[in-house]
């Protein structure tokens, strides 16, 4: 049987190629439009390309010293628990291999969505002189592209590393997951710089070009005459396009890695059926989400196009649910039969309706249809205090349902996976299987989800490509429409992404706790407790959550500073050349890019370095015990803080939106000046304090499993 | 030797009611100046004693319906935990009169904070007439009533009640801690609802004068046209005094009654002086307090009162420090000599110096002196947003630091606690014992903190109504300066509370351990981990911080909700008495204050049930281990969101302040603005939302205590 399931793995490797490629000549084939948007869009394409460079370079120096430090550890590490030196050497080359893949796809992960979203605004821009649909297919398809190739680069990554540590011959396989957790943190390094530095790039571009720009000189926003508007979008591309595909990536890798572990566990009951189904659900779901992606089109210029992607959505969803099935029963029922499948398929049924449940909570607190913010708009009547006071408030009323939810399915797969393998004995704890299999289930849709997100910036921009050439008002209508719907799906995202990010660390957890035992000697049947009661977990627990606000703090004013350069720079331009203001110079949008970058690349350095070392400071420090506290905490402050800044961020944003549609007086008045500030507050709390804290909670688990050798066992 | 403690104990608050006596009489018999002044001073007292009046007679109700379920549950509980009938009925009953001791006592302490407020601010306001240092003398004397009084009722409070149940005639003598904890959570619970209500209140009526008079009419702060200008200053009263009266009282008892079922635990090392102690200890700390509080004075009009009041905080900590030393060796050597007596003198230095540095960390994020605030006067140069970001960006950091110390403060006392004890034998954990020891020390400086406080809202009043009665200008000069004063030890002052807080709720959870272990028949040797890697456990943990964003949310809300029905009130006023503006038509205050009373009751009650119910919850639902876990991760989740509300909060009030001293173009500049919407955004957080916190914390410990018969043994 492992033959069928690696042939499928591959098989569904192939077909996603094919996809991509056939998607990609898709969009390539389509016109660029007027010399006019091509030079804008060379502009961005560039600036986007020159950031990516630069900061790859940068990552690379920390990812080689990372190497370094991490074959290091784990040689001594190793020795000190009693491994022979030759072990001890296989171990740190394979997770030495492994990170450094692990790296590389997370950074091509990044690349690709850069690239795709550059090469499509460009074409959705020209396309919707065509009409709405036509848009809507060049800019769907694509993100469609790099959502396929990011879900399908980290299955390749995973399934490729494990078949070559050891996971096809027998001897081997039960050993080989465990190497492969380097992978994970390779992917989880890069991500947390890349969503770091693009976050902070598109929001000191964004917050830099409208304070000089809308509220200094009284420009309207993607005025060509800014000379910081080329930054503000490229920053688009880099920090959505190739920060979320960084994070998902990771999401995915984590999911996959932690999972097989715990299938490594479950050995006796599954076989290696149980190690592969991680792999093969999500081959599964790669399928599923081309067929989603394929079914988004809308029927004339009046459709809403958010119907038609939730449509998508939906369909994906659907079809994972009737996957599974299959997929649970031919994989899961156990070698002798032993197993109640159906229980584990209830599993997989409660990720995907976490993955819907999370779409739709979101949308409640971030969309102005609903309740929260059109109390924001009304707030902003009596001024900007009570819009920022009612925006934190709702920010914060906006984690209870998720963490609900959350606390369910958590509750439900675990008792549900308990169920299923309760009397299996000789492990410890059968029920989080139950809880991997729900993971799995809420990142089967991963790649449509994706494919979703980069829509988004690839709207953003080519709305501001149609702004700043001058096309006619019924394109920009047509461009708007897809922003609006673009920025719906870039906020649904990130609630995906923290949703997921939560379940998948609690299976991290679950691995990190095996590793414990297996290092310290303890029987997998045996129970390895976390007392919070003890004072140097609580103390590792206090710290956890108080990194997550320091982080945040960190993120929250490096844009603050790098959005200072911006604006010192603009008002340089503004100052030496008179021209611009008149529209008969060109400003440099050229030096404002190489500031940003500049800019965005030295503020990455101290909130990156706080995520990666105070883990292993505690561990070290405070030992195995202390670290799982503080793992388990950073987990929940970092996904309760991460829901708190994505929902008021985006709610702020979409209060403005509101009132620009001419409610409480429209633009221009006071309460739309109330919105304004409000936006500009929740600017670096969504998009980059917000998704960089999904980063880090996968980071941190995954480095507490890499560098658990150099924990004292206390 | 327990005659002795107990005469100690005794004596000290014989002679602390003295010294009550003593100050009140100073207070009283000072001059209360003119008719004029009279007349707004009796309007804030009017005020402030509705609102308690109306606010306890709610409470009452609350307090009455707690008592039923309370002695209910604990019948049943013990009944279900094989207690016999009269067993559990003397459970119930002890429980019950303790619970209602405790509220009681701590609705007195409330009462008696704004009542010596609202009759030492007009002394103070006329006494400014005569200097500085006889409204020092007027203000601190008066503040320091209300510290003495608070601290005494506490210790008067559990001291008899332990004598009643037992605390003397030896049998009995390790019972009784256990059952006060009524006393605490009936303390806590009238002390969240006068927090969160007096909270609601003082910001509500301060937010809505500030809108409708600043912003809408144009009139100046403290106007006495504004016709809520009186609702604000009675909200300082019931805010600032009632509710931090309560708060500390609750901290006291709380330390109190947790250490002495430390001390319990420890009987065959200390006997009954190791359960003595912590009260001992709080009775040499008020005697400390007191000469503290005789050493304050100013020598002429250009002294700075800060420094003075600083000192006299040196000289109590620097006595204590000395105290403790020879209390400890005298009570803790141990019954036969056997335990290292120096080095739990080093756990009460640990906390003396924690409450040191705890002012000093407050200080710098708060003054008007240091780096953050600065930094964020210079950021409201390019508008509201930055200074906002700025803002959230610096209150996040502002955790780090306490986290820091709290965490060395803990592991340093449990060290040295496990040093003293180490070989102690039948004790799974001596090391509680030292952080016990440091709580204590922290704690022992409280009546001396609480005058402080205290002060701060009697300057403000004292500012407010010599501003109103249009006194010359060198009396506001004097009373302005006592005011800023009166702001910074405010905000060290939640510092302080924040700090005690923690560390008081580690030690009831440890006392929550020991109550689980003989409910469940274990060993007090045994150990009993809660293990965070449980998923209830886990999940009971992720709700726990969630619980804490959400009594956030609510309680800003309630503030905004309430604050809109003071703006309508004051707009119908302004346009039904046309003669307000001109001055010459008086405003109905007292339908203000009525609005604000009746809102800030209504909007109380959301929270407080939030806060009160979701822990008995979780404990049915989960069982005991995880309400232990979401009791650690509310402790750790609300003191880091306390930090980052107060710190902000004062932060954003200070960089008003700086502006407003001439700084970045003074008042009226659009920095100014940029301050005043900052300062607005922080009311809330620092004075409704932070304070709230403490007590959640506090609240959230002893009601596990009390309902834990009810959580099902997991």
């Amino acid at each position: 049987m492992i033959a069928v399931y690696y042939a499928i793995i591959y098989g569904v490797i192939v077909i996603s190629a094919a996809i991509i490629g056939y998607l990609m000549w898709y969009v390539f084939k389509q016109s660029k439009g007027t010399e006019d948007m091509q030079s804008i869009s060379n502009a961005i394409k560039e600036g986007a390309s020159a950031f990516l460079k630069r900061q790859y370079k940068t990552i690379a120096w920390i990812a080689l010293i990372s190497l370094v430090i991490i074959c290091i550890a784990t040689y001594f590490g190793r020795i000190a628990e009693n491994a022979s030196s030759s072990e001890a050497l296989s171990y740190a080359i394979h997770t030495g291999i492994a990170f450094i893949t692990g790296a590389f796809c997370s950074a091509l992960s990044g690349f690709l969505g850069m690239y795709m979203s550059v090469n499509s605004n460009i074409r959705c821009a020209d396309g919707a002189k065509k009409g709405l649909n036509h848009a809507l297919q060049i800019a769907f398809k694509g993100g469609a592209v790099t959502g396929l190739a990011v879900t399908t680069l980290s299955l390749l990554g995973v399934t490729t590393l494990f078949l070559i540590y050891g996971g096809y011959t027998g001897g081997n396989i039960k050993e080989a997951p465990s190497l492969i957790v380097g992978f994970g943190f390779g992917a989880s390094l890069v991500a947390l710089f890349a969503q770091l530095g693009g976050g902070i790039y598109t929001k000191a571009a964004d917050v830099g070009a409208d304070l000089v720009g809308k509220v200094e000189a009284g420009i309207p926003e993607d005025d060509p005459r800014n000379p910081a508007v080329v930054a503000d979008l490229v920053g688009d591309n880099v920090g959505d396009c190739a920060g979320r595909g960084a994070d998902l990536f990771e999401s995915t890798a984590a999911e996959n890695i932690g999972a097989m572990i715990i299938g490594v566990g479950l050995y006796p009951v599954f076989g290696v059926a149980g190690i592969l189904f991680p792999l093969v659900a999500r081959a599964l779901g790669i399928i599923a989400s081309i067929i989603g992606i394929l079914t988004v089109k809308v029927k004339d210029e009046n459709s809403d196009p958010m119907k038609s992607l939730t449509k998508g959505f939906f369909i994906t969803a659907i079809i994972m649910a009737v996957v599974f099935l299959f997929n649970v029963k031919l994989m899961l029922s156990g070698t002798n039969g032993s197993v109640n499948w159906i229980a584990l398929y209830g599993c997989a049924l409660i990720g995907i309706l976490l993955s819907i449940v999370f779409v739709f909570i979101t949308d409640y607190y971030t969309s102005y249809r609903r309740r929260p913010v059109l109390e924001m708009a009304k707030s902003c009547k009596t001024g900007t205090a009570t819009n920022i006071i009612t925006g934190v408030s709702m920010g914060m009323e906006s984690v209870g349902l998720p963490v609900l939810f959350i606390s369910l399915a958590i509750f439900g797969s675990y008792n549900l996976g308990r169920l299923a393998l309760g009397d299996v004995s000789g492990i410890s704890d059968p029920g989080i299987f139950g809880t991997a299999i729900a993971t799995m289930g809420m990142l089967s849709t991963c790649a449509y989800v994706l494919a979703m997100d980069t829509f988004g910036p690839i709207t953003d921009n080519a709305g501001g490509i149609i702004e700043m050439s001058g096309a006619p008002e019924e394109v920009r209508n047509t461009t708007d429409k897809l922003d609006a719907c673009g920025n719906t799906t870039k906020a649904l995202t990130k609630g995906y992404a923290v949703g997921s990010a939560a379940l998948a660390t609690f299976l991290l957890f679950s691995a990190y706790i095996d590793e414990v035992k297996k290092l310290i000697g303890l029987d997998a049947s045996a129970n390895y407790s976390v007392d919070i009661g003890k004072p140097s977990v609580f103390i590792a627990s206090l710290i956890g959550a108080c990194v997550v606000f320091l982080f945040s703090s960190t993120a929250i004013r490096a844009v603050g500073k790098a959005a200072q350069y911006v604006i010192v720079e603009v008002r340089r331009q503004f100052k030496e050349i008179p021209g611009i203001m008149k529209g008969e110079s060109k400003p440099e949008y050229g030096t404002c890019v190489d500031i940003v970058t500049k800019g965005a690349l030295r503020e990455m350095v101290i909130p990156g370095l706080i995520v990666v070392l105070i883990p292993i400071l505690v561990g070290i420090l405070l030992g195995k015990e202390a670290a799982a506290g503080y793992l388990m905490v950073v987990t929940i402050a970092g996904v309760i803080l991460a829901l708190f800044l994505n929902n008021s961020g985006g709610a702020w944003d979409n209060t403005k939106k509101y009132i620009e549609l001419g409610n409480y007086g429209g633009k221009g008045s006071d309460a739309h000046k109330a919105g304004v500030v409000g936006d500009t507050v929740g600017d670096p709390f969504k998009d980059t304090a917000g998704p960089s804290l999904h980063v880090l909670i996968k980071l941190t688990s995954t480095i507490t499993l890499v560098f658990i050798v150099l924990f004292f066992a206390a």
